[in-house]
């Protein structure tokens, strides 16, 4: 594997009108990681997601869907919990309304030994977030051992901060998430995320080579012990803007497996972001490697 | 009020295909006491609805559908706990799934100091299900408050067993159920159900009043000391089958409410039953008084 | 032309749920005479509808669909008065309610003018229905003088009772649809709406050529001063029953424009009236010639 | 009841395409009135709507879509004839098509009856509007009634001009509508509205309090003896903007009823009129007193 | 006939996702010199549209649908080969991507005795287009045979080059379609286009009248002998470009039937793309000649 | 892998109205080999699928859901030629026209060597049909190749007749897949089919172990040289009776996998045909082992 992530993905509905009226809704996944996993699979890499789901209709839905995508799944455990649910409501353009039926979900109770039989030699990079975590004790003593058995293999680590306020506090998560965004080489997240796990500077302090900052419609930028480049977003008509800061990692991560500088890396990032933001669904829309030229790419430049 | 229920009602998610291979879904209200609420103020009863929904929209939705179906819902309460979540999908025409997503549910917190405020001396018929005493303690301590307040402002209590296999087990129903079924002037279920709950002489000779037996596409019947009666059900192209068993009982308790001797009641109810089955929804087709015409009506017939 | 028919067609809002619970619909038209016109135009003959549609959009729809049928348009005249409406709501798989918007509708303000335009020397067939006299003295006064050109220009008439309570009374309708029904070479109608003008006896005494009797799913029969013929109806999964009579009608009369024979005229009619059944919508479903052999055809037979 | 309203609200068909082509449409209710009655409702205020429906299904609508939403239909009559009905069509992003079918509808037979029934003395504002009056005499005369008994009650007076030239002259609406906007304490409406019923100097020479101009994306003004203030339009995608005037309303009515001063009453406007351009249909979106936060608010600023 | 033009016109699958997650699609028809036509048509223009289409449902629905739009399709043959299919995939908001099923189509067997029956002598302008001679040796055929038609019966040509990459090389079909451009009296096409087929100079000084440039979103242009005049596009929210060209060469080409001047002419036909770009589906949204006030409309002005 | 197969799949649109109509449609995938692939897929066997498909969307969609259905795609190959499409419209309840596109198609240009790396030394059966033969010459030889190497690494051939008008005469057909039958285990097909290549005692002569009769509604029945063995099918409602024989023929081989009797095997058989025929779609309903149970299981009965 060229990647392996782990996380939890649960079923999603999208209601099409507004809930408190009755409705229709489209019956879908979600997950931070799944959807990185699916970016980086339509882009070529070969990717793993490990993770539990409940021996249930949402969760054959969850393992189809990776399936379909080419995302290795062969490390996915079923569990007698049921297969967390997510509810999203767009009740104005620009904002949507999240309810989770997550608490005690089999996803939640992923744990340390799923991780061991999910990583192995050949694993350039272990992706996770900041959502693990935050899921159950198991499921941090899993993003643990995966941050061990990481170091052990040889492989880097990437860190998406994704900081979600309905499962924790700032401050939980800050003391939670800070001394695992320190061991990785490549920790993401939006300049409020940045600052809960002690900020650039501080990161970069801690030995994280890259941090990239992801500044929505002001686009994304990445500091180095080298400096700072930035890249714009593209202009794209906003359809559905959720999943666009995981689509933009999914390019960053890409362009970093590729070898890519810093500046193509960013603008690979931004690239998904925009398809992400172009189309319906979290992770529906994302670029297979041909596609990436239907949006003009945009180069970063060096801030200094 | 005439009639009292109360109970847990939820968001329900229809899937209109199967749910493994993503689908479109229908989001509606289910709850088996709501049904019977919605079923007795269509055919003109003053009915309330008393329960607990979450500060969300799906909770809005529960109360804006018994509020548009003229159930009272005054002394219904907002908690902080979710609203619970319901997934339905129809695998075969004759096999539904059902996934619950109600565990910790706002519903489940029903206490009974909620009961207190619902019930009050105009209430001719307090109406209970099995299910309430199986979501929690509190839950059950409310269904054991609603029998002792109706006592004591000399209401009628109308039990009916749905036993839930998902909630818990056939010992543990049985255990809690029965002793509350004997407390009923009305007892409904299946065979099965009645069975679970001592079977029909036994309760008949705790002093239930009527044992009603709901048989499905064999009709019903209803067993005082006096005799039995039983009434076909009505023969209709099945549309949607959840929810006839609640349609049934609405129509009885209808009838029993206008007074009507048993063969009609049965009649009332199989009519009731019948438009449920032939319309898609739990409560959604069921019949206002002039629409009861629509379909042929077939009184009773005693048995002996 | 081969047939000339005229009435009213309207904008048909078809609901897919319950409308008091808020739906969607599907838009098309619907109007008795049209939907022959249809029937007959996909069965090879050439037909042109008369009638009157508002300067709207719902105008322009009816134009459309009849003149994609490949019925003529061309004597249609546009009107300051809206096009009429109307509401159809499944209530139960065999209870359509129906909802009128079209007093004072440009429809129901055909008039003897419109006729004269439209009926020219070759024409066949003069098509009739017992709707139109009941929407406006000058729709009554259209109809007659419909017979009376009939008469001038040697064509015959077909007459179909479709007898509609919600338009008028029973006594009503017989005293003015009676010496309509006279004047016709073929009337059709139900067993009722066949007593409404006289019965099957006293119309042949009065010179109707054939009397056709549409029995729904018993199927049809035919009397003429030589005997009667029957026919049953085809088995078919019923869809949507509304618009079954126009099409047997439609069918019946294709055969008599053939020169069948009355026993597979009848045949004819219950082949168009399986179509419409087994189909969604009024007209939409029914049979080209080709399509004619797509369910069994069975003659009928006499009955003495 | 804080605020008593009354007109007449419809069954919507709002066409998801092109009429001509036969499209689909979704099924709802529509009227100026009752679109206050909602957002007034939702923002926390007791409101009642007081009118007539048929005794149909699009009647049943009407009723318990008003219920849902916690809007008072206690004196709601059902009469014989039916309910009225609109037709709406997207024609261009910003060209909507509409098409009434209302004449002799049950709404429009409105009379002075009905609102003696509805006013009580409790009732702090009667909100009427200019569309009533055009309905029918009666309903012209109910108009007048509830201006009478407003007086009679001690209750202010708030009037929305809404001019609507499908149903009568600029002529004919000057005449009958400018002595009901001088019995108003609010007068609301467009430029050219407002000039119909003499302009805003006229007004409040004439004794109204507030004169509140309605100028779509460039926000609303608010004109007293005391001066003008104005405040701006949110800028939001424009999803459908119908009904946004309308939402305005219930805004600016809201703030007068909490008592905020007038650039709060014009910031509490652009708010709801926000929301309803932002979703779709004419009160589906309107927001509740919670959500008003999400939405950037901006206090109106004084002109001089 | 005012016009007459032939081509290919195929049954469009249009999906409403993205078709590698399996979608919904709607069935309509497509073809560039239909659109045309229908444009013509409903601008009040009479037109006829010569070709082949399948005995089957598809062709069915392509004669359906110009017939519904007034489009004479007398003329119109059926084949044994199959109806063409285009499959349309919104990837992108400005990103279509087409997918055809029409190698040895019915469309594509259209031969130059086709054209003899479709053009006679009250034609005043035949119009065609470069895609036509792309799809087989015999259509090449029947264009050839139609300029020499036109020539024979004094009708004016149109020449709409719509080169399609998808058919053939560049060098191919500036081969063949610079001898058919200099044919014509009007040539329309993107500046690609016109320079495909020897430029604008070129076109003139081979006797060419009017040489007119599509420019997207910024407008159009027509350059004669006399000088070159210019149009914008008006602004519109764009909710479906494809068929906007089509869209705006029947508007100038309405124009020019219309004897407007060349100014009016690049109004007309910029008005009819914005109609277009504004409505989903190629030639759904056209105006009608009634219809074009509702977009504000912008003379052309001259360049020099 | 337990078994391999091969053949055509294409992109499968299936129509909700009529087409001539215009409608809309559902995106899926068809293909008689690939529903018995997912059908075994889905009872717990590991299959391989072996074609070919376009560089396109449409093959996108293929592999895609063959892949979510956990069936190895690894040796699928793609073809510059376009993926395969067929139209889908049910006509009447049980008339399903169906129209290919799929002439010169990437599925047709299957050859040998696609064959010698999908089969490979552990295969236990090669299920191929009638169909593949029929596609093109190099498909022809594909399945003649695949006979030989099934020969050759010692597996089991399973031959279902699968004749398709639409293709081939029934003369070239038996011509062709006589052969072919004769070096099969396992051959299925219709009374019709089965007489196209010889007959069951023809083909028992040759070799052939089992004979396998679909009958629809009237069941299966297998015939060895010991006997007869009848199974009758299930009775369900039929939503969609489309793939239901390649459904049987899955639980047959399912049944023959796993070594049960020749009883067993036919009532596993139509067990797969029920759960195909009372759910929508060609593969999407088939059933999982623990999903058997749902449906009555009825084994066959030896009938000498």
């Amino acid at each position: 594997m060229d990647v392996v992530t782990l996380g939890e993905t649960m079923v999603a509905m999208r209601a099409d009108g507004l809930l408190r009226l009755g409705t229709t809704a489209r019956v879908s996944v979600a997950g931070a990681e799944s959807t990185v996993a699916v970016g980086l699979s339509r882009l070529g890499h070969r990717v793993r997601w490990a993770g539990r789901v409940g021996r249930d209709e949402p969760g054959a839905l969850v393992v189809r869907t990776l399936r379909a995508e080419e995302v290795d799944t062969s490390t996915v455990r079923e569990d007698d919990a049921p297969t967390g649910l997510v509810l999203f409501e767009q009740r104005l353009p620009d904002v949507t309304r999240v309810q989770y039926y997550r608490a005690g979900s089999a996803g939640s109770r992923l744990g340390p030994d799923d991780v061991v039989s999910a990583l192995d030699g050949g694993t350039r990079l272990v992706h996770l977030s900041g959502i693990t975590p935050a899921l159950s004790t198991t499921a941090w003593e899993a993003v643990v051992a995966a941050c061990d058995r990481a170091a052990e293999i040889g492989s880097a680590i990437s860190f998406d901060v994704n900081f979600r306020s309905r499962l924790w506090s700032a401050e939980d998560a800050a003391r939670v998430l800070t001394p695992l965004a320190r061991r990785a080489t490549v920790v993401v997240g939006s300049p409020d995320e940045l600052a809960l796990v002690g900020g650039v500077s501080d990161l970069l302090r801690h030995g994280v080579a890259e941090v990239v900052t992801k500044r929505g419609a002001e686009g994304a930028s990445v500091t180095t012990p080298d400096g700072t480049w930035h890249a714009p977003a593209h202009e794209v008509s906003v359809v559905d803007s959720v999943g666009a800061g995981d689509a933009f990692t999914a390019g960053y991560l890409s362009g970093w497996l590729d070898g890519l500088d810093l500046a193509e890396r960013l603008a690979r990032g931004t690239a998904c972001g925009a398809f992400a933001v172009a189309t319906r669904g979290d992770w529906e829309g994302l670029p297979t490697r041909a596609e990436l030229d239907l949006i003009g790419s945009s180069r970063g430049t060096a801030l200094r």
